[in-house]
């Protein structure tokens, strides 16, 4: 039997991103089937980078002009020092010849890694499904990802 | 068999809470078993919304005073500003009819999710019993949350 | 068969080395197998306390030192307040006769739990492999967690 796992990614922040494709990608490479679900912060790993969002509502409009996200706009968690310690960090990951966050998916996308965006906070903070990257499969809720855990060995929340 | 999903909810903060409840009644929906660990920040959730929790010590007064918790002192680990994007989110969530915090608490009780605090995060903090609401079923030790781990095919450490 | 508990950890803030750890010798204790993957700010965890790690390139050697680590530098997540939370918090586990992080580490291994760095962090930010303590086992990659994690019904994401 193929061995599964599965993630919730939780965080929107550039070293669990890493995190999460690392363990994706080697998975993959070990010929494991691997679904990402993306859901709340998360979920601006896999937006476009361009373009604002067209939201309704002040309250929505606000929320993704300060949420923007997209792959090259994350920050780490510790030490981003106004932006300094990203920037470093992305010199010592290329340095060390890592993937950046955008390799990583399209990496991660070609390799069978399945994306998927959470529906429920797609409608909470009004993002349309065309506010993401062509990698991601499909949007779907919190019974698919259960679904999913229920067949996978190794669920983690990051 | 029955499908079972454990959680070790440790964080504190609205959003965290959120995606627990979303996954816990979502499961119980489906038939799972539940149980939620609520350890360190996360027995914030669970506290009593009302009045100041007595315990002994100045240490443990000054730290129950400032960690007060209760389901609707919770924030958002980011967009906080002051209250005022906490505030937001939680009219975006009424305007998409999710429950708040203390509506899936209740809910995820009465579709038999069982809530346990943490006995050692009790001892060291001085919380008492009865700071938490009516909804928790017991309070319990690591050991408690290993064994339904054990029995469990997803766990999730939030 | 011996129930199997594998960890990521991630995190290296004092409440989260807390509770790994407290799960990781809890588990020990009731006979199951434990191993601890520490990764990105987690390898602050397992450092050594004394000593500055010498690194190659200025970025190495700014991020070594802002990320010094060592487990009696380890913060809280919240309350910090400049380190008085911190000493507060360490004040209420004396007093509930907690073991310290340090404890807890030379606990976990004298109990069979294995400890290992991940060999990839330790590339990207320069860290040679005697920065880390003696009860470290060995350094390895994402490849040898996704085995463990294969192996063990429980896998959590601190």
């Amino acid at each position: 039997m193929t061995e599964k796992v599965t993630m919730v990614v939780f965080s929107g922040e550039l070293d669990r991103a890493l995190a999460a494709f690392i363990v994706a990608t080697t998975a993959a490479s070990m010929g494991m089937e691997v679904t990402m679900f993306f859901t709340f912060w998360g979920l601006n790993i896999i937006k476009k980078n361009q373009g604002t969002i067209k939201s309704q509502g002040i309250m929505r409009k606000m929320l993704n002009f300060m949420n923007r996200g997209g792959s090259k706009r994350l920050k780490l968690s510790r030490f981003n020092m106004l932006g300094l310690g990203t920037w470093m960090m992305k010199g010592l990951m290329k340095e060390a010849n890592m993937p950046s966050i955008d390799e990583f998916i399209t990496m991660a996308h070609q390799m069978g890694v399945k994306l998927i965006a959470c529906t429920t906070t797609c409608g909470v903070m009004g993002l349309p499904e065309d506010a993401f990257r062509s990698e991601v499969d499909t949007l779907a809720g919190a019974a698919y990802f259960l679904g999913e855990a229920t067949k996978a060995n190794t669920t983690l929340f990051i």
